[in-house]
C-alpha cells in the first residue's frame, strides 16, 4: 500500500509553510483542471504557485502524491454515517461524492481525472489506496449492516449492489461538468435504486 | 448540431482510400490511448499512419472530427432493441455500450475519453451530439415502450430512469479499465435496478 506523503509539513509546524502548502495545492488544482494530469509537471506547480521546485519537493515526495493530495483535499474527509438508516447512511455517502464540486474549476479537475489516471500506473495505484479505498470500504460497511438490518436485499453480491447505489450520481456528475446534482436529485436516485425502476 | 464529416470518402469509393481511412482511425486511436486527447494531432495521426496531412484533411474538417469519429468507430452502429421486453432491451442497451472494449488499446480510449472531452468544448458539442444523443434517445424511447406497457414505475421522470439502468455498466467499465464486464454481471445490474436492492 502506498501511503500518501505531506503528513510531515503539518507536524513541523512552520506557520509560513501553511501558505505555501495552500498556494501549491491550489496550483496543482488549477493545472489539473485546464491541462489535465499529463499538462501537469512540478516546475509548473512552482511557476504557478510563486515557489521554489524545492519547497514542493520538501513537502512531497513527488508529483503523483502531490496530484494524489490536491484531488483527496477536494474530497474532503470521510463523512460520518448517521447509522440510523441504509437509506441516511447511503445519502450521506452520496452527498460526501459530491461534494467539493461547488466551482467550476473543481469539477473540471474531476471530470478529467478518473480516466486519465488510468495512464499513470503509481498515481492510480495511490489514489485508489488513499482515497477510493476507504470510501468502498465505508460504502461496504454500511451496506453490510443494511443486510443485517433486513433493509437490503440479501441475496445480491455486495460489490453489485454498491456499484448500483453509487454510479447514478458519480456517472450524472461526469456527464454533467457544467453542473452540482441536486439533493432532490441524489434521493431521486438512490430512492429508484432501493426501490427498483421496474413495476413488479 | 454539427455532423460528422466522413460519409464523403465512402460515397467517392476509392479503394486506396479506405486503407488509409483504417490507418489513420487506428492511429487516431493509438495515440488517444498513450496520450489523450491532448497529446493527438494531426501531425501525429499523419506520422503514425503513414500519410500525409492532406490525406487527412481531405477526409476530414479537423482533428475534432477526426477524434469524434475514432471514438464513435469503436462504439460500432447502433444496436437493434428486440422490443420483447424492457429487460431485452436494455440488456441489448447496456450490451452494445460495453461493446468495443475487446482490447486494451480501446478501453484505454473510452477510460479518458468522457472527462476529458469536458475540457473540448467543439469536441465535446461533436461527440454528444453525433455518439450520445442517438443513444440516449433510443434508450428513451425503449424506456416510454416499458412505462406504456407498464413494466416501468409510471412515477418516476424518464430522465432519472435512463440514469439508473445504464450507469453502473458505465461506471464500472471507467473503474475497471483492465477488465470486461461479463454478461452475468450486466444482468446483475439490470435486475437490480429493476427489482431495487432495497427490500420492501
Amino acid at each position: 500500500m502506498t501511503e500518501i506523503a505531506p503528513a510531515e509539513p503539518r507536524r513541523a509546524g512552520r506557520p509560513r509553510s501553511e501558505g505555501a502548502d495552500r498556494a501549491i495545492i491550489e496550483a496543482t488544482l488549477d493545472l489539473l483542471a485546464d491541462y489535465g494530469i499529463a499538462g501537469t509537471t512540478i516546475e509548473g506547480v512552482a511557476a504557478r504557485a510563486g515557489v521554489g521546485k524545492t519547497t514542493i519537493y520538501r513537502r512531497w515526495k513527488g508529483l503523483e502524491s502531490l496530484i494524489c493530495d490536491a484531488v483527496a483535499e477536494l474530497k474532503g474527509p470521510l463523512p460520518t454515517l448517521p447509522g440510523t438508516s441504509i437509506r441516511d447512511d447511503l445519502l450521506a455517502l452520496v452527498e460526501a461524492a459530491a461534494r467539493g464540486r461547488e466551482s467550476a474549476r473543481n469539477r473540471k479537475v474531476y471530470a478529467c481525472f478518473i480516466g486519465e489516471m488510468a495512464r499513470y500506473p503509481a498515481l492510480d495505484a495511490q489514489y485508489r489506496s488513499a482515497v477510493i479505498e476507504p470510501r468502498r470500504a465505508l460504502t461496504r460497511s454500511a451496506l453490510e449492516r443494511g443486510v443485517e438490518r433486513g433493509e437490503l436485499r440479501a441475496d445480491l453480491d455486495l460489490d453489485v449492489i454498491a456499484e448500483i447505489v453509487t454510479a447514478p450520481t458519480l456517472h450524472w456528475m461526469l456527464h454533467n461538468p457544467d453542473r452540482n446534482p441536486t439533493r432532490q436529485l441524489l434521493e431521486q436516485f438512490l430512492d429508484g435504486v432501493l426501490h427498483g425502476v421496474g413495476r413488479s
